[in-house]
């Protein structure tokens, strides 16, 4: 049994998706977006967010907040961010790249969260002082965050209103957007622009599609410059189509939410889970498809020997210095594969 | 029925592929590239070129390319090129991005190629003056060509060793590398690391691929920082598994080549069909799978009209001061569509 | 007898710029600009090109250039410029670097400078293709040029008719924009913003002062983002009264001028006395302080083994195929200099 | 009165330096550096280093810090530094853009200093995960520090000896180096190779320079890059001797020693009479020309009204909450002006 809980990219498509690119793979369109798959996911994207937005896509969520954050900063700007997200940390200096050289401000976090006390504080720490400090540009969040917890829309209002007094853009990493709105049940515009939100990187591939990622922007102000970005970051595809094709299967009737909340669900299984162990210490609320804890000493090493994947999870801020593990479901997790790493689980920590 | 000759990119996908894609799909492994869907097609790239060589793959050839000059050069180095090379004028500075603002050296060509004559005469008004010239780094041809033509393994020979002696690296576009290896007969080594390629851009996209492109690196000396800049360009992938398999697929049994060598076919019979009239003069010999003709004035326009697809070509060098029209065939052209263009084009140049 | 003619940039300094120097070094001001010597030369530079328009000070050509051009074009841009335009050849890819990657398009001149022919052909091989070709964004020109030469007020004004019809910028590179001034007896603001100059690099380096060039922009909507530009690329000076004071000693009286119109003269008497040896020829019209011209074989060697000072001049599009030299004068050379590299030239010519 | 103390870079020159300045004004010499002056200065730099080192110049410590950054971290690698230092804080994100887009990380300091426990914490948070992290390629600390403390020699050697072990460079930012080594007593070498410094940049102008740094290499291996990327950034004076006349003014029989020995005197001299005050704190140690203090409400609001120039001091990590001031001395400051302002200041103290 195949007990993969390293990431939701160890999944591999859901069938509608490959479907979706087969029947795309038959057909001859015009290239770079000209084409009607390309026309209809837009169509799809501004129907659930009920509202007239703009969206692009990438195949990587790298590319998407890469060229997000360019469109939001320029090159002398900062952009604050918590200081273990993914831009911050797992990036290689992806969005220093893309925006040529902004500076990332990194903040701690409550539970993977930034909140408006700590946003207010670092802003208060950078007062006005053209041109010697980095002027702050833009704020950016992940939804669900980086610590498997997820901001609600009034949580998202606060730190939009903090960013719009000072003159700052708010961008959403949703790599993981499907399963923030599936764990809050707040529809995607509560969660994005009737919050606030500028401009989102609205992600497929964790959760179904094989690499598909939108920027949608609710600020039209902000579209101008992306195309041409998009094309040197050598990120326009000429067979546009199969971007298309997997979004427009991804959103019709509402499988993008149907595979996200089942990953929540699976989640929710493990965390209930591991939290009956007393020698087992959650080290956040499990609100989408991570869960992170704190296990006795070789029990991880123990496990892996075993077949089950799973990553520690080393970051700044960590709480658990550096004793943190990361479990990670996606729509392709099973019950019986939560239940059996249980079960590997209760036998080591009853074994020794 | 569908006239298609915009471009190669405006195919699906070869059969072979896509079934590849729905097999990887229903897979569950690792990220990131280490999965056994890399691991064989690295392997079916290394046997196909004969040697020892190291691949990397990203999705676009836009990407190949700037990765691949970003290794090569500098970012206060130069590159020397065709002028009316793709990565030239049809990637919107990229090569500038990815280098960190190296300078591209536009050069005329013979039929779209570069010559040692062409390449030395620029060498020579370019002698080291550090630091206030550039100094050039590499040297980039496109195989097969722009102008639909192809380099024999002597001329890529000759320019290699130019470049060797100037301390130079030979970087091969090698977009249509199949087309060109189908065309020339040569095989892929005697086209690359035999004749002196440094590294190659080696494309599958437009040659029944999804979307696939491989890096090769033909000098060790330069993997080293590829894999850093591949993530900070955002062309990771995370489920890369999907990028394996389409070259796999595409390499096994040698479908490459028998893709290419049908686009080819279907192109030299346009060209001959071209030939026959009068009025229509063809820009360049039809090495491999585009042709470029001058027709007379209102032609194109009516074809158009008439549901056929293709596009002016209007460059730098241009020998037909922006009259001429360009052609492709794709693996997926038939011989129908090409008779059915000659029919058409027959019927207007009677009519008028 | 010192025989300089390697360059403008070998002479020192205008007595009057150092005496504003030493009376600025006593003194105690604010930093960054914030002094009354940066306010005064910024009145100053207003009152020359009887405009209102905005001056700020950098230290050498290169960064006024690469800080003018990178406000003017974003960084997926194009630059139209002469193939041996200082920018192209001497920067060793500064403005790539400033603008964040933007191209450079060379182009072939007359008598180094750019025609509106030679642009609006340039231009009709860039037709649009949004997103694969890096847009055209502005136009550079030299004055006075890379050869010696100067543009008229109206062929300014059809270098800029051409550069705002297709919604580019025009840029001036006025390293040696003094000179200009003095041979053409045009006014400053004739040779700029009335032809229709949008900014321009003023220089002040190479006639007379230690290091001080201004960024001077005639369309204010091009100053915005400069102070930070200037800042990180390390050119604002802390203690800026020392560019402010070498300004203002600079055009206090019309010493710029003074100093300009001799280094003028002493150019076109050594044109003059090489005209009259037929053994020689000059490559270019001598219209500021540069002399280009072809010495016969040996020659130049021999010249240089007596002591004088000048460079061989091998360029992109150079006519004398790698033969021609160049000699500079500047407010510091003497007739008697002058005189005495004639003698030895015809010493030379007599002899073999 | 003038009662600066705002900033060292309010001072003027030195009268050795402006005197060197104008005997070189009327000199000629060949350009960028090819010059006795700048020989001269180099074999002086070696000398006061006591080691053969190589020395290049610039005018701004931005300068120097960004380009010496640039050689010791590839565009994708990180910079370990203490949060509120200049390279962080005060350049408008230059590090960035002369990397090409590496990335600081900010950490927090004692008395503004990295210690060896804070840069092993750091790293211990970001363990190999290439190529998803940016790994760490230097580490550069300030001395004297942004808080005007200093580094002992043994305290630079325990993070020298830290990054190292890590394989990473140790930079240090030597703005105020020269105060650091009148207020240590240690030998330049003992503060800087001998301890393991890779590469230092050695401030001149903010104390007596005009405008003068220089970037001392110690590690020979990363002096290759720096004359093109200094050329490219523009920072490469053709009047070169000007930087090279003011270092060997500056380093002659002990002036640049005797100036930062007189700025130290003058802040120890305001730190003790600060000390006085019941009502004031002083934020840290007194080490070089700056001091730090936390004066009553409105205190710092009357004595600026009265005509003393200080700052408020508001940073990341910032003690005070926002309510610190600082003072800085220079080699022009007198003991009337700091006795004047402790007299403006008591008057304040005793009148609320």
């Amino acid at each position: 049994m195949n007990l993969n809980f390293a990431s939701d990219n160890w999944a591999g498509c859901a069938p509608e998706v490959l479907a979706a690119l087969e029947r795309a793979g038959r057909d001859t369109t015009p290239a770079y977006g000209n084409d009607d798959y390309t026309r209809r996911a837009r169509a799809a994207i501004a129907a659930v967010f009920a509202t007239d937005c703009t969206s692009h896509f990438v195949t990587t969520g790298s590319a998407a907040n890469g060229l997000a954050l360019a469109t939001a900063c320029p090159p002398y700007g900062a952009i604050l961010c918590y200081e273990a997200s993914h831009i911050q940390i797992d990036e290689c200096g992806l969005p220093e790249f893309y925006t040529g050289g902004a500076k990332l401000v990194a903040l701690p976090g409550v539970d993977g969260k930034l909140t408006p006390a700590i946003v207010e504080r670092a802003l208060a720490q950078m007062p006005e002082r053209s041109p010697h400090l980095a002027p702050p540009a833009a704020i950016s969040i992940t939804q669900g965050s980086e610590c498997g917890t997820v901001y609600t829309p009034d949580e998202v209002a606060g730190l939009a209103s903090i960013a719009h007094r000072a003159g700052l853009k708010l961008h959403m990493d949703g790599a993981r957007f499907a399963n923030a709105v599936a764990s809050t049940g707040a529809s995607p515009a509560e969660l994005t622009w009737r919050a606030g939100v500028d401009l989102l990187s609205f992600g497929g591939t964790k959760n179904g599609c094989l690499a598909a990622e939108a920027v949608v922007f609710f600020d039209p102000a902000l579209v101008r410059d992306f195309e041409y970005r998009r094309k040197r970051g050598g990120h326009l595809w000429s067979k546009m189509r199969f971007l298309g094709a997997q979004f427009e299967a991804y959103l019709e009737d509402g499988l993008w939410l149907r595979l996200a909340a089942h990953a929540n669900a699976m989640a929710l299984r493990l965390a209930r889970g591991l939290a009956e162990f007393e020698a087992i210490q959650l080290s956040y609320p499990t609100q989408i498809n991570e869960v992170f804890a704190t296990l006795p000493d070789g029990v991880a090493e123990r496990l892996q020997a075993k077949g089950a994947h799973f990553y520690p999870w080393v970051t700044p801020g960590d709480p658990a210095a550096g004793r943190m593990q990361r479990f990670v479901t996606s729509f392709a997790t099973t019950s019986e594969e939560v239940d059996r790493l249980l079960e590997l689980l209760r036998a080591e920590l009853v074994a020794h």
